[in-house]
C-alpha cells in the first residue's frame, strides 16, 4: 500500500460517509449544488489554473491514446473554475456550487492518508462584493457547527495588504515573491536578509516585518491602519476586512474570528479575502479558502468568486478528538433470518415477506441441523447487533411459524468493552402471518 | 476534456448522488457495510488479482517516492479481495462489504464516460453455499428495483459448465482459453474451427457448440443435463443453478430469470454462478458478478466469496430512458433573502435567525437601492425556486419589519417548459419576530 493511501474499514467509513453528508446537506440547504468532477483531466488544459509549486507535487502519466499529459486532480477549485469557464458560463450568475472529492499530491513528508486527500467545498462564483466573502465563510463555519465541532477559529486575512506593503517598496517581482514565501512560514530573519538585500528603506521594512505578527482581535485593523499610512490600495484591503468581520459578526460568529495580516494561503490565485480554520489541539489547519477573482479568466471570461474546501480527514480526526462523532447512531438490522440449508426456500420467502413490509433483514448461514442452526442465528444477530433473530424450522415448530428470539446485550457500549454478554434470551413461536402482519404496520422504513 | 471524462453537472449530479444514496441504503439494509478504498495501489501488490488483458487497460504510472508501478483501480473486486486478505483476515466471516467508488480503465471504442466508471457493488465473503450466491442476486435485483427499474433480466450462469464440456474433451489449456473466448463472444464458426483443430469428438464438439445458444427458461437445465451424460462435474454445476433458481423464484424474482448455460462474465476470476443483468431497451449490461473462490486466496488464504456490481452511469441512462428519476423532488430553499447594500449587518442578522430556526435560506445579492434589490430577490426566489423572498430595508417598512414575496409560477413544470411566467405576487409587511416565530413552529428541517 503506498505511503499515505489507506483503505478506511467500515466502522470508520460510515462515519466519514455521516460527515460528508451532513456537509452536504447544510451546503444544499444554502443553496449550493453538487457538481461531480472527474478524476483526471489533460494537464495543458488545467495548467493555466495550477502554480508551477502545485503541478510539481501532481500525480501524471501519458495518456495512451493521444498521448498527451494527464494528471489526477490536485485542487478541485481549479478544476471548477475550468469547467465553469468552458462549459457553465452561459449560466445565469452567480453560480453556487459544491463538490465531495478527492485531491490527489505527492506530500511524503506527512503521515497518514495524505496523498488522497478527502475535500469537501463550495465556490460562490460571480460574486464580488464583501456580502458573498462573509457568506463563504459563515457558510463554512455552519458546516463545522453541524458536524459537532465545538472549538475552532477562522483567521481572516487579505492577501493585498502584506503584497500592498511590499508593493510600494519598490522591490523586484522576484524579491517580492521570496517575501511573500518567507512571510507565509512567519521566517523573520529570511525575510529581514530579503528586505536587506533589496535596500527597502528602514521604515518599510519594519512594516513589512510587524505585519507576520499581527493577528488577533480588531485591534489589529487599527494598527494596520497605521502601518498603512496614505496608502490608498492598502487602506482598501483593511476596509474589506473590516466590513466581512462586521458581517461575521452580525451572523453570530464573533467569537470565533481571528485577523492574521499575514494570513497566506498556499494558492497563488488568491487575490482578495482569505482565511483558514483550525481547531483546538489540531496542529494544522482543517480547511480554508478565499477569494480568487481572476482564476476563471485565465480559462476564459473573468468572473469573481470565493470558495473553501475543508479537510474530510482532519475534521474527522478533530471531531475524534473531542469525542462527538464517536458514537454511532445508526440502528443495526431488524432481524438476522437462519433456516436448516433443506429449508433455504422458506428462508428467502420469508426474508422476502418481512422486507416488503420494510424490515431491515440479514440472511443468517443455515446449517444442516435445526439446533446448530438456533445457536448460528444468536451468534449473527449478537454480532449484527440485530434486534431479534428469527429461526425457520426449529424443533416443534409447525411450518407457518418461526421462533422469535430476542434481548440480545450486545448493545454498541457493551460491544465495545468486550465486557456483560449476558446470554439471557426470550425464545417465542411466532406465527408467520401475524409477525409480517406486526411488521408491515409498525416498521418505519 | 479526456474522451470518455465528463463532469457531471448539478442537475444530473443530484440525481447521480440520489441513485447511489438509494443503492448504499438499500445495502445497509442487508446488513452490508461500506468500506472506502484507495484510488490508486501499486501494480505488484494488486496484480494477482488482475488478469493481464485488464493490467493493460490500465492507468499507470510510476511513484516517485519509489519508483514502483502506481496503478489506478481498474476494478473494485480484486481490491477488496487484496483488503480483506491482508487486513481484514482476522475478523469473523462471513464479511458483507459494499463500495461506490470509480474504476478507471482505458476504453477507446465506447462513448460516453467509460474511462472512470462508477459503481455500486456488494461482496459475501467467506460463504460458499448456494443461499449465499442467492443473496446477492436478490440483493442486486433488490437495489435495482428500490432505484425504479422495472423491467429487467438476470442471466445466470455457471463458469463450470462450459469449462466441464471443454475439460472432458482433453483439449489443450490454450484451446480451452481460445474456445473460452470465442464462446464468450458467441462466435460459433471460430469455436467450431478451434474444435476442429483440437480433434475434438464430433459428439462433444456438438455439445459445446450447442452449449452458447442455451438460454431461457428452466427446460435450459433439462437439456444441459442431457448434454452433461454422466459427467458428475457437469451435473454439479447444473445442480447448483438448479438450486439458486429455486432460491430466487422463491424471493419472487421468477419473473425476471433467464439462464444462459453459455454465460461468461469478463474476468477469470470467477469460478462458480455468474450473473449479468440487463435492461429493456439498453444494450450493454447493467452490472452484475458471480463466484470468485480462490480470488482472496492469490493474496493469502482462500475464502469462498461472491459479489455483485452495477455500472451507476448506465443505469441512470436506463431509469432516463423509461423516464422514472427524471423528476426531481428536491425542494427548493424556504427563503431568498435580499438587502440594500448598506443593509447587510441585518441580512446576515436575519439569515442566521431564521436558519437557526430550521430555514433552508439562499443569501440574494443585495444592489444600492431598495427598489433593485426588490426586484433581484424576486429573480434570484424564482430562479432557486424558493417558497418566498424576503427583501430588508424596502420602502415604507421599519427596522423590525421584512417584506414578504410569495407565489412565483415557477414550479418544476414551468420552469422546464419555460411557460406561463406568472408575474402575480402577493407582497406583505411582516414582523421580523413573528417570521421567527413563525418559522421555529412549522418549518421542519
Amino acid at each position: 500500500m503506498p505511503a499515505g493511501m489507506t483503505t478506511i474499514l467500515p466502522h470508520v467509513a460510515m462515519q466519514v460517509r455521516r460527515l460528508e453528508g451532513i456537509l452536504l446537506t447544510q451546503l444544499s440547504r444554502w443553496g449550493y449544488d453538487e457538481i461531480i468532477l472527474p478524476t483526471f483531466e489533460y494537464l495543458d488544459v488545467l495548467a493555466p489554473g495550477l502554480e508551477q509549486d502545485l503541478i510539481e507535487k501532481c500525480y501524471q502519466f501519458a495518456d495512451r491514446t493521444t498521448g498527451r499529459i494527464l494528471l489526477l486532480r490536485p485542487d478541485a477549485t481549479a478544476q471548477i473554475a475550468r469547467t465553469v469557464a468552458m462549459g457553465m458560463i452561459n449560466r445565469q450568475i452567480p453560480l453556487r456550487l459544491s463538490y465531495r472529492t478527492s485531491v490527489f499530491r505527492y506530500e511524503p513528508e506527512h503521515a497518514g492518508r495524505d496523498r488522497e486527500i478527502f475535500q469537501v467545498g463550495a465556490e460562490l462564483i460571480g460574486r464580488d462584493d464583501g456580502a458573498a466573502d462573509a457568506e463563504i465563510i459563515a457558510l463554512m463555519a455552519e458546516c463545522l457547527k453541524q458536524v459537532g465541532l465545538r472549538a475552532f477559529k477562522v483567521s481572516l486575512g487579505h492577501v493585498g495588504f502584506f503584497k500592498g506593503l511590499l508593493a510600494r517598496t519598490g522591490m523586484s517581482a522576484e524579491g517580492r515573491k521570496r517575501a511573500e514565501e518567507a512571510a507565509a512560514r512567519k521566517d523573520l530573519p529570511r525575510l529581514e536578509e530579503i528586505l536587506a538585500s533589496e535596500r527597502v528603506p528602514p521604515a518599510q521594512a519594519r512594516a513589512i516585518l510587524e505585519a507576520p505578527g499581527l493577528y488577533g482581535g480588531d485591534e489589529v485593523l487599527n494598527r494596520g491602519r497605521k502601518l498603512a499610512g496614505r496608502d490608498r490600495t492598502l487602506h482598501s484591503t483593511l476596509d474589506r476586512l473590516t466590513h466581512v468581520y462586521q458581517l461575521l459578526e452580525s451572523a453570530g460568529l464573533g467569537g470565533c474570528l481571528l485577523l492574521d495580516l499575514g494570513e497566506f494561503r498556499g494558492f497563488e490565485y488568491y487575490d482578495g479575502l482569505v482565511f483558514d480554520v483550525f481547531a483546538d489541539g489540531v496542529g494544522c489547519e482543517l480547511g480554508g479558502g478565499g477569494r480568487y477573482d481572476h482564476l476563471i479568466g485565465r480559462f476564459g471570461r473573468d468572473l469573481p468568486s470565493t470558495g473553501f474546501a475543508v479537510d474530510v480527514d482532519r475534521l474527522f480526526r478533530a471531531l475524534n478528538r473531542v469525542d462527538i462523532v464517536g458514537e454511532s447512531s445508526q440502528p443495526g438490522p431488524d432481524y438476522v433470518v437462519c433456516a436448516p440449508i433443506h429449508l433455504s426456500q422458506r428462508l428467502f420467502q420469508l426474508t422476502s415477506l418481512l422486507r416488503a413490509r420494510g424490515c431491515r433483514v440479514v440472511h443468517g448461514e443455515g446449517r444442516p441441523r435445526p439446533v446448530e442452526t438456533i445457536q448460528a442465528a444468536v451468534e449473527e444477530a449478537r454480532r449484527y447487533q440485530a434486534t431479534a433473530a428469527l429461526v425457520l424450522g426449529a424443533p416443534g415448530l409447525s411450518a407457518d411459524e418461526v421462533l422469535l428470539i430476542e434481548s440480545f446485550s450486545s448493545g454498541p457500549a457493551a460491544k465495545r468493552s468486550g465486557k456483560r454478554r449476558s446470554r439471557a434470551h426470550s425464545v417465542k413461536r411466532v406465527k408467520i402471518q401475524a409477525l409480517a402482519d406486526w411488521a408491515g404496520g409498525t416498521t418505519n422504513s
